[in-house]
């Protein structure tokens, strides 16, 4: 099986802007893809980031400038062996998540994400092809029943939560204790209580 | 082992406020109440509502007025046998969500929420209480590692995902086809994309 982690090397998460400066979210960002590559490697796996430019990491880097959906249609097209594709906004996946997304015998499995997206898909149909625009949970839903003998969906909080909003920083605190928890202490970020939820804010003398 | 389900009867869910009205409100809560009361039933478990008001529904219902942490923590100093609590505003909980919040053999399971909460709990332990006010999960599983013997966490969107701002509205729509999908869909709701994410939003005509 091959293990893919997209990554936007050049302007990833580009909805952090409003909790973080571009050199913060780049950090950032990278901290939680280590995360990423470490939970796929100790479930067993060697990952490959799928990387939008080149970028000097502990894994095989695949740089394909292509728009997400295009690049990774690519790889499945070349494959001849199931595809599992991780995002790398996902600092909350352990190898325990990842062994649960990649057991279910079925041709495809889907691991959604807030809102709508698809945040893991492990794939072993060959005609399987993904578009990760906007809702590609539900095309995916349709697609694999379209295409393929069997799917499954994977109910996992730590595959759902990608972080990718100011409001989701407070899950890694909480949830985490990788590289992108470490980043965001070391940048200065606590919890706080907000109406009755924990959110991650840094006084404003160290932002 | 009993199972209760704590339910504001007189004010649910104020923030969905921006969303619906108050007798809408109300309508809705109702609806993901019945969602969470079905799942509990079809695991097999004998679900009791545990309401600040009385209310007409097709289970035993416990009215206690005071605050939510006063009134489960009532439940569980009476209690002989292990109780399970879970939050009626998690309508894509289903029957196997349930099943895998019970399954683990610890004295305490925690199913948290988004922000922080807790939306889910298993109580193996009698000495055991609650504490719902913001940032429950850190309290509660503090308190799980110094007065249970093991705890244990239950990765799950489904009960991970409480509906109790109109952005979680979409995930209603994606994620479950209960009596909450079915309310949204009759009030006029229909997922439209925005910034990249899905959200149930209302044409103007029908607000």
């Amino acid at each position: 099986m091959r293990t893919l982690v997209p990554f936007d090397a050049r302007d990833p998460n580009t909805r952090l802007d409003a909790a973080l400066d571009k050199t913060e979210r780049l950090g950032f960002a990278r901290a939680m893809c280590r995360d990423v590559l470490a939970a796929v490697r100790e479930a067993g796996h060697d990952p490959e980031l799928l990387a939008t430019a080149s970028f000097d990491c502990d894994a095989t880097v695949i740089v394909d400038e292509r728009p997400l959906s295009r690049a990774v249609n690519a790889v499945l097209a070349d494959a001849d062996e199931p595809v599992t594709v991780v995002m790398a906004d996902l600092p909350l996946v352990t190898p325990t998540t990842i062994e649960r997304l990649v057991s279910p015998e079925a041709d495809i499995v889907i691991g959604p994400g807030l809102g709508g997206g698809t945040n893991a898909l492990v794939v072993r149909h060959p005609e399987f092809r993904v578009d990760y625009h906007g809702g590609s949970v539900r095309k995916h839903r349709d697609r694999a029943e379209a295409t393929a003998g069997t799917y499954t969906t994977v109910d996992s909080f730590r595959l759902a939560v990608d972080i990718d909003d100011p409001s989701d920083l407070a899950e890694v605190l909480l949830h985490s204790d990788g590289s992108a928890a470490s980043w965001l202490r070391e940048a200065g970020f606590e919890l706080t209580t907000r109406d009755g939820r924990l959110t991650a804010t840094r006084p404003p003398d160290t932002g």
